[in-house]
């Protein structure tokens, strides 16, 4: 499968195959499932995004890993895979709110503003001299007092969901939010929800190696706190000995680059 | 056939091959063929536009992977193929509409807006530092009384239409509205037959995965909701257990990246 | 003959080979004789074009495959292969004609209008960044009240024509042309002529395959209706039932795809 | 000769050879010699521009295939090699005339003319993003009541001549051109010697495979009609029939495209 | 691992191999790995830097060598690799440290001074017709009082840091720190934390091969003079002799360009 | 020395090679050298340029193959190589002449003039988009009442001569120039001193094979005639003989392409 | 260690190899590497520039190879390697000087001068179309009364200096510089040292061969006579026999091109 057929076709950034496949956009894919998993989950009474990240390093600061952004008081943000790229990704997206709000006085839409940045995505995977975006967002907030979330691929296509996951762990983490999902979660409910499904995919997480917000009609964005998240789920360990103890177990630490995550 | 020779003419976007094909554009056509399918049907009361379209997992928003367009009040699109392409389109063909409307004070010619989509089409077949669409559309309305429906495809060549599909499954769904269609169609034999010629391409459809829209001179553009798709073809099994049962067997799902649809 | 050297070659849009061709531009005709069949005849009472096209399913609208096409009152133009690169000739040609209208108060020239493509053409075969027009055009019409007719091929070389054929089996037409063409040929013995060279190209030619068109210098430019052809050629069969019958054998239209016509 | 060594040189438009060469060029004379022969002769009373040109189908107007362009009353071109690119270049030295004329009111020179054409050829030569061009001209006429005669090849060098042929057989024209010339040659000298030398290339050569015309201070530019041919060289057959009789024998035709000639 | 399929992705500058890498952006953090390295850490009183640079002959002035730079009063940076390209993004964080100054008469935060350089660093990721940078930076000073330490590498990923590494020697040196740091380090602690940790990875390390600078609310940037890092590590040689000792055996001296330090 | 890895080299305009070659640059040398000879000599009076340059053909005008070219007055040039990359550089001394005497109403020095010439000749060996040039200058004159003669080569290097060559037989000749050549040389004995050392590289030289000028500061430029030139030289034969005997042998004549002379 | 890989890095202008090297800015250094070497060394006094060059041919005036060129009264620069390449960046020097005595009234600093000239340099190794230069500077001059001596090397990298080399045997000449440099030598003394160090990589030095220059506070650039040299250093034999004698056993010549120095 790795012939020189394929090969090809890998090149140009934005030829078709003779299947019809763009391989560049497939490979970019794969960037975000070398990411860690983000999750997003639509709930009655407003959206949670769930992050896992791991920090490479005691020292590293974990909000520098944060993968979580505010957009405004009304829209979020999360993201996976190669993070440099989106940075870039998130930069769009905080501006073209800001232009909307002050252009027309109004909080922009969600799937809007969603499609601003896939429109963006697109183009880098069509005219030549870039290449596709290696990273998948998360979008989610309220629209005329409806919570809405919506998913941005390395092909710029957009997808409003009810739940669901970018990054690695894909195919696991879908299926419990599909197993577990329903119309009537609260808040709360999502929050567990998304630790649950984080929690199958890796054994050992603690409530250290997340970052979770809320985005709700009455209180804007809230960061939930570790506390927060221990109260949710009680279960779950806390972070700092679990970390300290896997460490030497940890191989991506020294062998892999730090740009995936 | 797929040796040496045939990898020569891939490389470069736009170059012709000894027997004077452009390959680029053929499997630029193969990524349409990705695609579930779209119907259009041309009746004596108006346009009937029918996209299949199967969320890969219930917790996608059904919408939001909706292949059918409103443009206008009295012109509408169907796509098929790589989704982000086909939403470039879509947004050059409703941009033109509206620029129509403004301009000249009338609605914009189903042809006219055809064939500026196509030109733009063509170009990116010819132009170096690109890739051409993969993505091909079918565009229906209502130009000075009549019905006219017309297909856009990887080439840029417009055709116009009494009944036609594009996406997977054309041979045999062409074939069925061969069968089929008169010029005496009613709206609802029209709705009829597209749900007939998609569901002998796909066995178990359901109305769940079905788009349909109508454009009449009288009514314009109008959603045709799960009830009376159901009304029309009482056969038709409703949703939500089919997919759930099937669920398990779809391959698509987890394999295959989501971008065309 | 298909070797690495010819490959060489290929790639660039716009090398010499070492025998001097220029292989993008042979192939580029191979474009045009992969569609079928149009011919221009110069008569001594004004120019008939007749162009050759057979849907690739009933259900198409012969007119949107249409490959005359009306300029002006004086001049029209027949086109062979890739359709959408035709297109966009005939988009420059109709442009030009308009534009010498409006700032010289007088109709174009037939030649000059010719000129006018072939130099676009010849630009296309020289500067980077595109590749050459895979068809080619006959552009027939009254000059100072003398008909004239004239050719132009992916090279951008402009000739001049008694009588001509441009796509798929130019040779054997080309050749009853030739020996059937007189300076004393009426407009009526021209369409004749037409139908008759075609015709021994397609075995199974009907009337619905064909469109016909005069230029003359009393009535213009007038599309000869497919009542008119069987008045002028009354062996030839009508339509509907040729092209049911052989519908099963044509190979062409599900395997080939439709944008060489 | 034909390895890898030469391709490597061949790809690039405009890179040297290690035995400093530029192919690309040398290939474009090749095109030069895929076309009939055009002799240019300067006599004592003026110019002579011979050219040979056979129609590839006795349907195909002679004058379209003219190889001979008046630029102006006093300087005439003649052309051999890849049509549409010499249509490109003439339509430089025509414009380029009438700059001239317009701006300081009198005739461009013979020898200003030709190198402003070969400034242009040679930067086609030199930078990137084009080819050369496969024609050569014969640039003459008069200049300050003198007859001067140049030539234009694809790298772009000027040469003056008294007399000297461009296109197929240049060896052996030039051959009689050397053994017949001298400086005291009429016109009607001119004209015939012309004639011998292509007569000597082309045995069944005819007066209908000819084109000829004259630049002299009195007359300016003048064709010479075929009847005035055959008064000067009564030994030449007339056309139509040779033409005819040769017709089948003729492999040109249907194999190799007509864009050099 | 250095097969035919590698190279395909190394030689499009922004390409993604099929498991989602951009191996340029991995060989240029080689390129940082090639230079001595650099320590950042934050202590409660202020930042410490330390590079360790070695001249490649005595004769050259070790400032000319110097990888810390103060940008303001307030913030410095440490580099590691490519030297020209470190010395750019310097000069591009000087920059914008001076532009913030003007435009908003207050100094620029660290945060987003990084985020200013490492948004230029992916864009050399992305776009064409142009190399990664082959540098990593340290940036640290204070914010709002508070010492802040971020670093820079070339996929453009900034992240926050109690204490970390950049350069050759990574593991090992990341390793020391982790082990050692506190977050109740004085200043004098950090340097002496500094100089253990990259004493590990160079058994050999003299006060001479060292540049140390603090940064801190009160002092705003300070270098350390060389009796200074003798009075607080008083273990450290001095640096004449060592050096002069061991530069025989030094083989970088000589084979080995000096771009990278 | 042919293989892979030269080819490597060859391909991108200006790449260096391992060992810091710049191939093009050494085979547009080459191109100089497929040249006849050109040259020139300081002598106490004034400067000597000679060139040789044999017709192609007796009926090729010798003045369109001059090498020496008066740029104005007190400046001249010779040249050797490919001969439209050679009148491309000529132009752009001769330009630069007249500006300079425009601009500053004196006349160009002859280091000046050259640089500016080097200049453009060194971006075509750095830039990408275009090919080194495939010719030499040699540029000689008066400045301030002394004689100075400057080369140019395909790397842009300008450099003073008392006496030298350019073009084929480089060795020989510079080797004749270096044991006869003294700083008290009359122009005439420079004369002389051009016609030994061309004839001791060409052993049938002609004087009409030859051309040569004098620049001094009382005469200005002036063309030294086939007379003159063989009262100079009394043994040299005389030339249309000489060339029309020989005229069978010479090879180069109708294999090889004139444009390098 | 000349594989197939190393040529992928080496096609492509400023890529990375998997070990973090960009090649062509180590084969430009080889290009410095085949000139011959410059030497700079600082002393108590002033600067001294010595650049060693031997004329190909005794007929090349010795000050047209010349390596030392004065920017201003204060600061001059000494070269290496590709001769065109070093022109180009003496005339960025040169013209960075001028600027800026213009603008800021003041003699411009030589650390300012030389980071001028290596963001120059080190651009000409990251953005596509062009190659790196290949060749070296050392810049030396007096600033605030001090001199300082700052190198520039084909990675954009500057260094500052007591005493360096750059060209042709820079191994052993810098070693004999580390040996003999003190911070008390004369200007004498340095002249002494610099001629020492050439002559121990060039047996047969001569007078000839050399070019000196100092720069000081007090007498601002100087050139250093023959004589003045020959005083310094008595055992140097002076320069035309010694030349001529050997003229015959150099080898380079003939056989390779002049454009490093």
């Amino acid at each position: 499968m790795r012939g020189n057929d394929q090969q090809a076709y890998d090149r140009g950034t934005s030829l078709f195959s003779p299947d019809g496949r763009i391989y560049q956009v497939e490979y970019a894919r794969e960037a975000v499932s070398r990411g860690a998993p983000s999750v997003g989950i639509r709930t009655a009474e407003g959206i949670v995004l769930a992050a896992m990240s791991r920090t490479s390093s005691p020292l590293m600061e974990a909000e520098s890993i944060e993968k979580l952004h505010k957009l405004d008081d009304h829209v979020a943000t999360a993201s996976a895979g190669h993070v440099a790229d989106a940075r870039k990704l998130i930069d769009l997206a905080r501006q073209q709110t800001q232009v909307n709000q002050l252009r027309y006085g109004e909080p922009v839409g969600i799937e809007t503003l969603t499609k601003h940045v896939t429109d963006h995505i697109q183009e880098n995977t069509q005219l030549g001299g870039t290449r596709p975006y290696g990273a998948a967002l998360l979008i989610g907030g309220i629209e005329n007092g409806e919570p809405r979330l919506f998913g941005a691929d390395p092909s710029g296509t957009p997808h409003e969901w009810k739940a669901t996951v970018i990054g690695d762990g894909r195919e696991e983490i879908q299926s419990t939010l599909e197993e577990n999902w329903t119309d009537s979660l609260s808040l709360e409910d999502g929050i567990e929800l998304a630790v649950t499904a984080l929690g199958e995919y890796a054994d050992d997480l603690t409530a250290a190696d997340l970052s979770i917000a809320t985005i709700t009609e009455a209180d804007g964005y809230r960061v939930v706190s570790e506390g927060d998240i221990t109260d949710v789920v009680p279960d779950l360990p806390a972070d700092a000995d679990a970390v300290a103890d896997e460490e030497d177990d940890e191989p991506a630490d020294d062998d892999e680059p730090a740009d995936d995550e």
